[in-house]
């Protein structure tokens, strides 16, 4: 399978290294690839300049985001909430249309500091805001409440846990699953259409809280039943 | 212990068996015993009257919210959250001041129908508005975030599952721990002061999501780690 990865943060960089380790052929996707090579500084969360993690994955490409989409057959949106609709506006519409676009991000807002708020929520999502910016694109909300390392590789943890889908597409659902299977996820929650992702996007007040409390991030819901 | 339990539908009647079962002495409180006593119809959940749980019930007293509360140790609401404020009042702020005060309740607003919407969320909690309301109540949001049965009975699901106590008196959530291990909770996390019930309040929507798509509320929330 074809995906392009967009965003070059911590959750673009998990998601694009687990793929490509998985045999998948993998182009991150960023707004000026030569700007993003050129950064030697760290980032904002403290990564290393791409640069550095790009000359350990030989096999990961880096394109523009249009690029990257139009060369996939899946698109995943690893950038912040906040961006979500500029980046995939950059992506393009034309490039997204028939594909599967996997939204991994929350509408967290940080504006006003620690707890942030959540700039949608209750009466629609940032999964739907995606679905309705770029209706010819099959939308996928997942992945997006828990840390990056799980998941991708949510066997770490002592015991299984579980990752939602909400979605109006149920072709685009299986490939999701079966992206998601390949990770090492066993319970996968098919949650509905993708006025479901209000629920999983209105988990993260609790998860930061528990992120707070436990003092790791690395932790996940299960559905006990 | 003392305990009063403020609300006569599934939640309270729920809440006042276990209680007394394991012994504490217990008093359901309600806006007009007379009034709830002479009903003959199933409330809106599809409960018997009152009066037929109470007579299966004969250890469990009914009176006044302000009756219970007074005469109580540790009150517990269980009342819907739109009534919450309301029947707080009608306990009394002098009978609930220095109390531990236990709020199941959840700020959903069923009135644009399914899924309700939440009355309050992200920047405020009903938890806060409850502590804010009665400031010498020692409020403990928790249980919240589950079915009654489950509430009371952890035990009846396959695993161990998780619960949350959101307050700012240390010494409450101590007390309030102590009635969730005797129902049979394992894992009871503290996540810290009251702003933290803005989280578990917004579980609500993912949950009801959950019971659509699992075609049962006996679920819970369980945190690996």
């Amino acid at each position: 399978m074809k995906y392009a990865v967009l965003g070059t943060g911590t959750v673009g960089r998990t998601v694009a290294d687990r793929l490509a380790e998985l045999g998948h052929e993998v182009t991150v996707g960023t707004r000026d690839p030569g700007a993003t090579l050129a950064r030697t500084e760290p980032d904002g969360m403290g990564n290393p300049p791409y640069a550095a993690w790009a000359e350990e994955h030989p096999d990961v490409a880096l394109a523009t985001f249009a690029e990257a989409a139009a060369a996939a057959d899946v698109v995943v949106h690893a950038g912040s909430g906040v961006a979500a609709l500029d980046i995939l506006a950059a992506a393009g519409a034309d490039n997204l249309a028939g594909k599967v676009l996997v939204d991994i991000s929350n509408p967290l807002d940080f504006s006003a500091g620690f707890p942030p708020t959540l700039f949608v929520k209750d009466t629609d999502s940032l999964g739907e805001q995606v679905q309705r910016a770029f209706p010819e694109a099959r939308v996928v909300k997942t992945l997006n409440t828990l840390t990056a390392g799980l998941m991708v590789r949510p066997g770490s943890l002592p015991e299984a846990s579980t990752v939602f889908v909400s979605g109006d597409d149920a072709e685009a659902k299986a490939v999701v699953t079966a992206m998601l299977t390949e990770f090492g996820h066993t319970d996968v929650i098919d949650l509905g259409d993708i006025t479901t992702a209000r629920g999983t996007e209105m988990l993260l007040p609790v998860w930061l809280r528990l992120m707070g409390s436990l003092g790791t991030a690395t932790f996940n819901f299960k559905i006990v039943r």
